[in-house]
């Protein structure tokens, strides 16, 4: 029995996000996944994801794990499984794990991207991959309020309000906004996230470049732990998880 | 009766072409903007393009033009006209042209661009904006090959076979190849282009790019004058219409 690591890039639009939904017929990224698995490998193969995303969210580099019996080489997995998929989601990289490898207790840090694409009128070919900012933004204070991110912090302020999870602390070990015409890109580096944290970080920045806060807040409503006091909730189709870390190590330091 | 030229963008992939096909009931987006305008307006008011685009081809400079006797403010169309077309088709400027303007017969020049995606793997953000390339490619020779194309040529040899047309000589004012990590554009200017002509020549060029044919035959492929001795016709996906200009003089000489 081999565990096989598959890295994934998909287009999140037409799924009911990652996981999948028994019994109820909707198609999930997961279950297209484990489909074609069963049919190359002709085992019952479930598939451990690194983590949800949600519908209409996006991935360049989700990472899955699997057991399997097949004799297929490894390095041949990608293009037999692409094959058996549809054009929506990629295999990129397949590699032989050991057998304790994990995709979501083995990760270590997780990379999202959300991006806003900043113009009067929005452009068509980016209306499933950003979310469309009308309004000048101010992008230096943006910047600076992105610092304050960064580090161990109680996040219970930026998570959904209906969740189940006790422990709010997490460590944002890079947070930065990136500029490139008219699309403004914030890339968020941690040891793992709350359920829409990023999209709910996003939603304060953004409230940061409209002057609705000053960047300096940031550190008070990170305190405040209060939902309401952040800002909105980003929606979906701008969110894309970039990758999935696995080494023990950080390679820069923290702030 | 004022004459409104509008430039539009749009996402072609869940369109059967530009040209509204009376009576099939298939969605183009000729028909789908007239039907905004018809609302907007309340006027019944046919649109003229400068040209179709084929099913799946897509647009970021596309130019119509229709006449109205509206009286809302020029500046406000295209947000009005926006909010009641759907995402996937945008008007990106509005202004009032003489009443002789006709967004077909006054062009002068149009640029197309077709995108390639190179690499073994697709990415699948790209898959309805590209023709994927998983073989490596001579970028060198097909750079070669673009520059014989500029000029004045007998196109015959790079038009679809089954066309009307009589007179097939067009100008070629520019046509160059531009690499951007795994995305190659082809770009092309012309005073005009046959029915798949962008897509032959791309076909042809990507054949150049495989060794398939050296560079300096493309002289002799013109000369020719045979449509099955040029190249394949590339997927429609990848084809995007970026600009139509009206300028009596082209700003750089050709050749």
């Amino acid at each position: 029995m081999r565990n096989i690591k598959l890295t994934l890039a998909y287009d999140g639009t037409n799924y009911h996000g990652f996981q999948v939904q028994r019994g109820t017929g909707l198609k999930t990224i997961q279950g297209t996944l484990e489909k074609a698995l069963s049919i190359l490998t002709k085992e019952e193969t479930p598939v451990i994801g690194s983590g949800r995303t949600d519908a209409g969210v996006h991935a360049r580099g989700q990472v899955v794990n699997f057991f399997s019996n097949s004799r297929i080489p490894v390095e041949r997995f990608p293009l037999a499984i692409n094959s058996l998929l549809p054009s929506s989601i990629v295999v990129r990289e397949a590699e032989e794990v050991p057998a304790d490898f994990h995709a979501r207790f083995s990760a270590k840090r997780k990379t999202y991207c959300y991006t806003l694409y900043n113009d009067r009128v929005m452009d068509p070919f980016w209306r499933y991959y950003a979310y469309h900012v009308p309004v000048e933004l101010d992008g230096a204070e943006m910047s600076k309020a992105c610092v304050l991110f960064r580090g161990k912090h109680d996040f219970r302020g930026f998570c959904a309000s209906d969740t189940t999870v006790k422990d709010f602390v997490r460590t944002i070990y890079a947070c930065s906004l990136a500029k490139e015409d008219k699309l403004w890109r914030f890339t968020v580096t941690g040891d793992g996230f709350l359920y829409n944290m990023v999209r709910i970080i996003g939603g304060t920045l953004l409230e940061v470049g409209q002057g609705k806060h000053p960047a300096e807040e940031i550190t008070a409503l990170l305190k405040k732990r209060e939902r309401k006091a952040a800002g909105i909730t980003l929606p979906s189709q701008g969110l894309c998880l970039l990758s999935v870390d696995y080494a023990e190590e950080y390679p820069e330091k923290v702030n």
